[in-house]
Formats: C-alpha cells, sequence, structure tokens
C-alpha cells in the first residue's frame, strides 16, 4: 500500500522563494496525512509558462539553485523520507541530438528529491508548440525516463516513473518507455491551462495512458492565473485498468490523497540503465535509481485542504470560476490591491463588475459611472441597482463637460459633431477618466469588452477598450448573458441577492453613443454572430466552409471582413482570461498587414 | 554559360494575385535581359511570414492553385523557357517522421516552374524557431533536395539545386546534401528580416555555404515591410569559391543578374533519385529532373531595375532606409494614404515626422501641434520650424482647455491637480485629439517613442503611446539623434535644406508635462541608459553579468526594475520596424506576471 498525495498549488511565475515555500508547505501537510509519494505540478519552482525567460542564463541558474534549496531544505524539517517529484527549469548539460541547440539549452525538468538531495532529474520529452504553447522556442527535449524504487509500506519496493504533461498527449515516448520498464506507478506533473471541456478530455487521456503504460497514472496540475491563462487544476489518479482513484478540485488549492495498491517491484531484477525504443522514432533510455528506507517521518500537521473527490462544477460555474481565478490571480501576482471599472447599466460591465467582486472583494471594486448625453435613464438606474446590491465604491462622472471641451476645439480642424468620430470620442474620454483615476489610487482598470466584441472590432481604442486586464474578453455575447444568469440563480439558490440587476440582463444591447443606437443596427442578433464566429474564428473554417455549415453568405463575407479587419485593434487590447479553445492572444496569430479575402465560392 | 536573375520584389503578405503578378512582371524582365533562370524569395506567393494563416485550409489551397497558375500563365506569356524557382505555402502529402503533424500540414517550399508546369518542389528542411520566427508552430520540414537539369548555353546541361533560407544557416542537411549531389548551383529562396549588421553576417554565410557545397550560391532576399518586419534585399550571387559575382541593392525590388560560368553536369551520369546522409542526423532524397530544351524566348521589354552591384549604404543610411520602408509599406499595404503625428518640438517626433515625409511625401503628413501650460516657446518655434521645412500639413490645438475640463470634474473625486496622473492626463489628451482627427479624416497615427522609452515605461499608455505605427520604437535615443544628424548631413550634401531644426537635435530632452521638466529628472544620461539597455535588453544579461560589465550597480538595479514593471504598456504599443538584434515585439516575449527579481551579487 503506497499513500500517494498530488498538490496542486498555485505557483507564481518568477517568484522562485514563494514557489519554494509552497514545494515545502505542502509537502508538509502531505506527510502529516501519511503519503509518502508527494507530485507537483510542472515547473512549480518558476511558474507556468516563463516565457522569455527561460532564455536567461541568470535565471535557470537561479531555478537550479533554488532546487537543491528545495531538497536540502525538506530534509532539514524532517520531510527527507518523502519522494518529492516537482518541476522546474533545468539546462541539458550535453548536446541534444538533432535539436542545433548548443549546450546547455534550456529543459522543462522534473526531478525526484529524498533525502536532502535532488535524486534524479528528467526533461519533457514531447514539447507543445501549437496553440498557446512555443516550447520548441526554449526548450530541448529530454530522453530518459526516470524510475526510482521507493521502499513502500510492508517492507515491499515499488517502482515509479516520471513524465511530464505534454509527453502524455502524444503518442510514444515516455509512457511507452514506462511500459519497458515494468513501473508499477507513472507520476505526471503538468501545467494545463482550462478550456471548456478540457476536463472530460484529460480523463479520458489519463485513463488511455494508465492502460498502455501498464501502471496507475498520477496527474497533478496547477492551479491559478497566469496573465491570460488559467490553470484549473483537476488533478486525477487512476488505476492501471483506467479506474478513477481519486480526483482533485477545480481551481482551487488541494492535495488529493488517495492510497493505492501496487504491484511490489522484482527484487531479482537488476535496476540497471537500460535503452529502449520509444515508438515514436526516438529512444530514451530508463535511468534507475533505488531510494534507502526513509528515516522516522514525523507527525507534523493535520492534512488540510485534503481528500479523494470533490463535487465537479457545471460548464457556466467552470467558466465563472476560470474567470474569477484570472482576474484574482492577474490583481494578487501582480500586487494590485482593487480594481476600477466603468459601469455603464449594461451587461457587459455589470458581468465584469461582479467577476470582479467574486474575485477580490466588493470593498476593492471602484465603478465609475459616466453618463453621456446620449445616457438612457435606466442605464444609470441599472448601474446605481448594481452598485447598491454588490456594495461597489461608486461615483459618478457625467463626460458631456470634456466631450464639449474637445468639440470645441476639434470643430475648427474639421471634426464632425455626429458619426463613428463623434461616438469614439465619447468612448475615450471615458477612457481618459478611467486611466486618471486608476493613476491616482493604483487600482487595476479592467476592460469590459466581450469576445464577440472583440471579434467585430465594436469597440474603440482606447475608449472601452483601455485597461490592464479583460476579464471577459474570451466570452462570447450570448455566453456573457449566460453566466450573468447563472450567477443570478446561484446567488438565489444561496438565499443571497441576485448581484446583477434583471434589467441589465434583459434590455437590448446599446453602446449608446447616438440617439436610440442599438448593437443590432451594426451587427448581426448575437444568437446568429456568435454561431458565425465560432465556426470561423475558433474552427478556422474558411468562406465555403462556412456557407457549406449553414451560415448566411452575405453575412459571411461581412462579418470575415470585419474579423479580419479589426486585428490591430486586438493587438493592442489586454489580456484575459482564456476559456475557449481558441482565445485572441497566444492561440491566434494573424498578421495585421494582410490582403488575404477568403474567396466567394462560384 | 548561365544567365541567371535574382530578383528581390516586395511581396504582400495574403494578396495571392497581386503576388502572383510580380512574379509574371519580373520574369519578363529577366527574360528581356536574357536570363534563363530567375529566382524569387521564400514564400513569394503568399508573403511572410503568414503566420496562422498558414493554418487556415482555405489559405493553403489558394496558395497551391495560385503557383500552377502562375506556371500555366508564364507559359502563355511565353516565359516557359525560363525556369523560374519561387517560394510559396504547400501541405505535405505523406506523414512527416517525427513530428507528430498529421497528413496535409503546411510547408515552407518552393517550385521550379518550366514549361508551364509545376516540374519540382520540394520544403525548406530546418525551421528557424527563435527570435522573430515560430515555424515550428507552422511546417513539417522538408527532406528532399530537388536537382534540375536544365539546357544551358551551347548545348551543355547544369544541374542546379534548390534550398530555402536557413537551409543555409544551420549545419548539414540540403546544403551538404548539394554537395553529394554534384550540383554547379544552389538556388536560394529567402525572407530573411533586416538587422543592424547582419548584410555581412549574411554574406560569410553564403561565401562559407558555397564552399562547403562546392557550388555557386544564388541568395535572393525579399524586400519591403510587413508589420514589425523589413526585408532588405540585399541578395547576393557567389562562386562556388566564394568569390563575390553579384549583390543587390538594400530596401529595393531589382533584379540582380550575372552570367555563371558552371560546370557541365555529367552527362554518363543517369539522373535518378537518391538517399543521402544529409548530416545532421536526417536522411535526405536527392530528387532529379531533367528539363526539356526550352522553345523560344521572345525578346520582351527591357532589363530595368537590372545590375550587378549598387552602393553600398553606410550603417545610418541603412537603419534609416529600413525605417522609411517600414512606414511605407504599413501605409500602403494597410491601404492608407496619409499619416498623422503629433509635433511636440522634441527630436523623437521631428524625426518621426521626417521619416513619415521620405516614406510617404509630405503631402500626406498631417501633424497636431498640442501646446500644454508647460511647453515652452521654443517647443512651439521648433515645431513650427519643421513644418515649414518640409512642407507638412499643421494644425494647433492647445490642450489646456480640455486638461481643464477633466480636472474640473475628476478634483472632487481625489484627482491630484499635479504629479504623474496629471501628466499623464496632459499625454492622454493629446492621444484623445489624434485619435480624433485620425478617425475624421483615415489617416494613420504614428506614435514617437523611442526604444529608450519604450523600455524604460517612461512614456504614457494610450497618450503618447496612442496610435497604429510606432516608427522609432527599436531606435534607441542616442541613435535617434545620429540618426537626425545623418539625415541633415545627407540634405546639406545634396544641397537641400536639413528637414529636421538644429535646435530640436541640440536641446536638452523634456516631455514638458511638468514646470522645467527634464528627461534626466527621471532617467540618467540617455548614453549612459542606453549602453545599459544595450546588456540588458538585448544581451540578456543579468544583473550580476550587468555589473561585471561595468555599469553602476544602483543604476543597475533601477533600470532593470522600471524595464520588469513596463512589460505591460509594451504589450499594448502598436508595431514598429525591427532594426535591432531583438525588438519589442516578436524578439522579446516576457510574462506580464513575473515576480522574478535578479538577485543583487554579494
Amino acid at each position: 500500500m503506497l499513500r500517494i498525495a498530488l498538490a496542486q498549488v498555485n505557483a507564481t511565475v518568477g517568484d522562485l522563494d514563494g514557489n519554494a515555500e509552497l514545494i515545502v508547505e505542502w509537502t508538509r501537510r502531505a506527510a502529516g496525512g501519511g503519503s509518502r509519494v508527494v507530485v507537483f505540478p510542472e515547473m512549480v519552482l518558476t511558474g507556468y509558462p516563463v516565457e522569455d525567460l527561460a532564455l536567461r542564463a541568470s535565471f535557470v541558474e537561479a531555478s537550479i539553485a533554488a532546487l537543491h534549496g528545495v531538497a536540502a531544505r525538506l530534509d532539514a524539517e524532517g520531510l527527507g523520507g518523502i519522494a518529492v517529484v516537482a518541476g522546474y527549469l533545468d539546462r541539458r548539460k550535453d548536446l541534444a541530438p538533432r535539436t542545433g541547440l548548443p549546450i546547455g539549452a534550456p529543459q522543462d525538468a522534473a526531478a525526484l528529491l529524498y533525502g536532502g538531495r535532488v535524486v534524479v532529474t528528467s526533461a519533457k520529452h514531447h514539447l507543445p508548440n501549437y496553440g498557446v504553447f512555443d516550447e520548441f522556442r526554449y526548450f530541448v527535449p529530454g530522453d530518459t525516463l526516470p524510475v526510482f524504487r521507493l521502499p513502500a509500506d510492508g517492507g515491499e519496493e515499488v517502482d515509479i516513473a516520471i513524465a511530464i504533461c505534454e509527453d502524455l498527449w502524444q503518442d510514444g515516448g515516455p509512457v511507452a518507455a514506462c511500459r519497458r520498464a515494468g513501473a508499477a506507478l507513472l507520476v505526471v506533473p503538468n501545467a494545463s491551462p482550462y478550456e471548456r471541456g478540457k476536463d472530460d478530455v484529460r480523463l479520458d487521456l489519463c485513463v488511455r495512458r494508465a492502460r498502455e503504460a501498464g501502471a496507475a497514472l498520477a496527474y497533478a496540475n496547477m492551479i491559478g492565473g497566469q496573465d491570460e491563462l488559467v490553470f484549473d487544476g483537476d488533478s486525477i489518479l487512476v488505476a492501471a485498468d483506467g479506474a478513477l482513484l481519486a480526483r482533485g478540485p477545480q481551481f482551487e488549492e488541494a492535495l488529493v490523497v488517495a492510497d493505492l495498491d501496487l504491484p511490489a517491484a522484482d527484487p531479482g531484477r537488476t535496476p540497471a540503465d537500460q535503452p529502449v525504443d520509444a515508438g515514436d522514432g526516438t529512444t530514451i533510455t530508463i535511468r534507475r535509481v533505488t531510494l534507502a528506507p526513509p528515516p522516522e517521518i514525523p507527525e507534523i500537521v493535520g492534512p488540510e485542504g485534503t481528500g479523494m473527490f470533490w463535487p465537479r462544477l457545471s460548464d457556466p460555474a467552470e467558466v465563472y470560476a476560470a474567470l474569477v481565478t484570472g482576474v484574482r490571480d492577474y490583481v494578487a501576482k501582480n500586487r494590485f490591491r482593487s480594481a476600477i471599472l466603468a459601469l455603464s447599466g449594461g451587461i457587459d460591465s455589470a458581468l465584469t463588475a461582479t467577476i470582479a467582486a467574486d474575485a477580490i472583494g466588493p470593498g476593492n471594486v471602484y465603478v465609475v459611472l459616466m453618463p453621456s448625453r446620449y445616457s438612457s435613464d435606466h442605464s444609470v438606474i441599472d448601474a446605481e441597482d448594481l452598485v447598491k446590491r454588490q456594495g461597489l465604491h461608486a461615483v459618478t462622472i457625467p463626460i458631456a463637460p470634456m466631450v464639449d471641451a474637445f468639440g470645441q476645439e476639434l470643430t475648427p480642424a474639421g471634426f464632425p459633431e455626429t458619426g463613428l468620430p463623434a461616438e469614439n470620442l465619447q468612448a475615450r474620454v471615458r477612457g481618459v477618466v478611467l486611466m486618471a483615476l486608476s493613476n491616482a489610487a493604483g487600482h487595476l482598470v479592467l476592460t469590459t469588452g466581450n469576445k464577440s466584441e472583440l471579434a467585430t472590432g465594436y469597440s474603440t481604442l482606447y475608449g472601452d477598450s483601455a485597461g490592464g486586464f479583460g476579464p471577459i474578453k474570451d466570452v462570447p455575447k450570448t455566453l456573457v448573458w449566460e453566466l450573468s444568469r447563472w450567477r443570478n440563480a446561484e446567488a438565489e439558490r444561496q438565499g443571497a441577492t441576485p448581484p446583477i440587476p434583471e434589467n441589465s440582463i434583459a434590455k437590448p444591447p446599446s453602446a449608446e453613443l447616438a440617439p436610440g443606437q442599438m448593437d443590432t443596427d451594426s451587427l448581426p442578433p448575437y444568437e446568429v454572430l456568435d454561431a458565425l464566429l465560432d465556426d470561423y474564428v475558433e474552427k478556422d473554417m474558411g468562406t465555403a466552409e462556412l456557407i457549406a455549415a449553414g451560415h448566411d453568405p452575405a453575412l459571411v463575407e461581412r462579418v470575415v471582413r470585419m474579423v479580419d479587419a479589426a486585428e490591430y485593434k486586438r493587438r493592442q487590447y489586454p489580456p484575459g482570461p482564456k476559456i475557449s479553445q481558441k482565445n485572441f492572444g497566444r492561440d491566434r496569430r494573424l498578421p495585421i498587414t494582410n490582403r488575404w479575402r477568403e474567396p466567394r465560392p462560384s
């Protein structure tokens, strides 16, 4: 019997000291609960992704030094007898074949810490280089599979292998080598960002790979926000036959603990290094180490935050939790204490304010009401209603005096009093007010644009797009409504006041930058638009495919042009939490200068 | 004797029709000058880089269709007897080994067009995935070396091989296979972006690879701007012994033509496909084709823009040409007709205006003078002086009325009347004015920030950083002065009025956002700062290295923190032409949320 803990913790990029502290702290908890093995996420020591920090020699050296420091500290605190597997940034000491990369190039590595030492290390074999990932830019692949023989309870020994994240997602490699090595357990540190529906894919993957490896599989994932990525935890433990043994919570730090019945290592089999065909055109060397029996492990603290199963979140709950986590961690990890946003009375700013209040507390959320001469009465009423429901700090600053001041100076230079330029001017005056109040008090400015607007360019650069973080930038308008309804229903279920005024949800959307303006003056109904955007943006369909999929040909042409033409705006938009398969950001990288126009099918 | 032409043309990303037209047009010129072989740049048919367009199936199919269209059109216009080598976007029909990428994944390819057909194609073997390049994201590597046997003048035949761009930069691969194939000439389409000093590196490279391949080498590079990249042409032709035979102009379309004395192909050697060890751990298949004798090639037009050698540009002339090219093509390729910028009387906006006037003509450049109450008399005088010297459109819009209007509304909300927030407010009012005038007339807004400011965050988000393109964003302040002096001297040399007022160059720099404010109040002298930034940003030195390199320790700590803290601002800055080894953009990708602080050396 082997008790194992998966520590799904919230690491911070670059904070080596803080992340080291996390490893020690959560190992202590795991030890207190009787676990003999603790698995931490991929690159937990450096945070993930470190991007070009991986190319800075001083940072790589600091990561390696910090790893040795953690090993020594664990031992000094009486935790040297726990087998700790943790991800970190290393460098390859020899020349990697076929990469052209120099000796000393960085690696996405994992280490086994035991008895105060870094016992064995390995590096990720399969490097992801698609979607939000750019790992060929940074890392050389690893070509070893470490297998450590751990003295388990009852005098037997078990063989445990280590792979890293993408090593599960691609065929062959460490999983194949694990079967050849005859390991009883494969532990896998991960930093796998959240996407809607990805949890099911991950579970299927773990089940399949456990069967292929012929070993139990322990999948430990990070939690927390890092710029546009949100890690959702949801760590998984499956038996060799694919049976689910334990599963962590989503978006929360936790220790997922379970007892494994594993086949004992064959004592007659001499642990020796061995190269094997990894089934993917490469050779992997199985590197075996045998651990000494541990010293006595002191009983330290109780196993807080420990469990085997947590309730699963529904789809809207999961998305909402991702957005809240993204905002909370962007604020905290960048050392902000408060956020500010413009509240219009519409649904986008209402949902953004609610997410912010849930993330950092309503007492840290400042809203600015900036009515223009085209703002309707209900807008102001709805905004004030939300402020009262949630207890936010609010200030009202009418923009007409500033808009008029610009008008007076600009009209002689030929500036028109109505039309798009005049509408943009109003939005930009609001942007200046927000930034001014942010500068004066140190608030983070939150933008309130949704994905449908961002896609079509239905926003004003430096106006409503001004800000440091965009909580709903990856949320299509139809999902904005769904999340708002869900959040209100959730409040009612708990006997609390629904945070969002029903009228903000129910009324037809309007930018209110011109008299009687409605979104539908410039855009198709959002149900129609979002379905088309999903096919064009997320599925990368060409015009012919879009029409074949049933979208209106004239609309396809118009919307595709709007999306293409708005690329320059998106480039200057702040980051926001990715929740979809393809966000505007690291996932989708198109040139601004781009004359490609999808041909009309004949 | 074989006459060859390298056509260094200006392709536009996504413009398949326009780029196809370029190929036909320049082949016609080459034929008119008697060339038998014409080499176009890498991905000339699609433009480069196409980024995620490569992942859109409809675009890949359109590229392949366009290639066949060009082959047919060349033949229809009587040019079927010219061997045309051109780059395009293809897809791999079989499964590439060891990539995990699906059948049909895109390739960065080159084709030989002859006799109205696509005779042979191949794909880039070495994919760059560093600096500004992300090719592992898009392409699967090629593993063939096409060698075509061309009937040359005098009845002999010559063997010509094709490689692509990065295939020269890495050891082994197509260059090694070329030697094994015994080809007399290696032609290489390129899309190699400009960097200061890169031209010397490229020449050395061509000389070295020609010797290794045992073949003459024809290096055809693209020209023109594409978002933040500028291609400088500078095509190179070297003999098998490394002797320089011809070299194209920098930043200009041209046909580089030379006559080559090449060893004849061995008629006894049966042209058959043959796999060879490429010396980089892979196998490359040499794919041989023999071309039929050409039909008669009609004399069509004279060889315009043709030559063997052009005068080389000095360092400042080269940098200046890159900036002008970047602005010109961003404007033209995005279908702008004019640009607008804020003119302060300082050197940054003076140089930016001059670059813009040189790029698109002074009649298309609009400047706005926006004095504040802190603007000095000389600022307005210097700005007006520049307007007069260059004949730009100018309008003056004082910002005090708008700043006061904001002040009146914001002061009750606790907004301070002086200090950084008040300074930023002034900059943002200017941003709003510029954007308003741009929206009303369709001008492209140019930002005027330099690299030193961008590095240290010495700028206001949505204020002076507002705009669509940043001509000098990769130019450190000390180089801003050098380029300004050079441009004035160049004018004097040509007997023209120096475009930049001497006082704008000579006076100490100031943002003029507070009374008596000087840049040196917040920043070290620019000579000191730029040297430090060069080591930290471009060379990625850590703190210890920076101090060891002789920089003041206190200044190192301060500047490193300024640079790290300004990452969020740089993310929202518009693109601008890359001229350095590491620009703020595709070259340098750091997280915003980043707690890494370089340790002070003990």
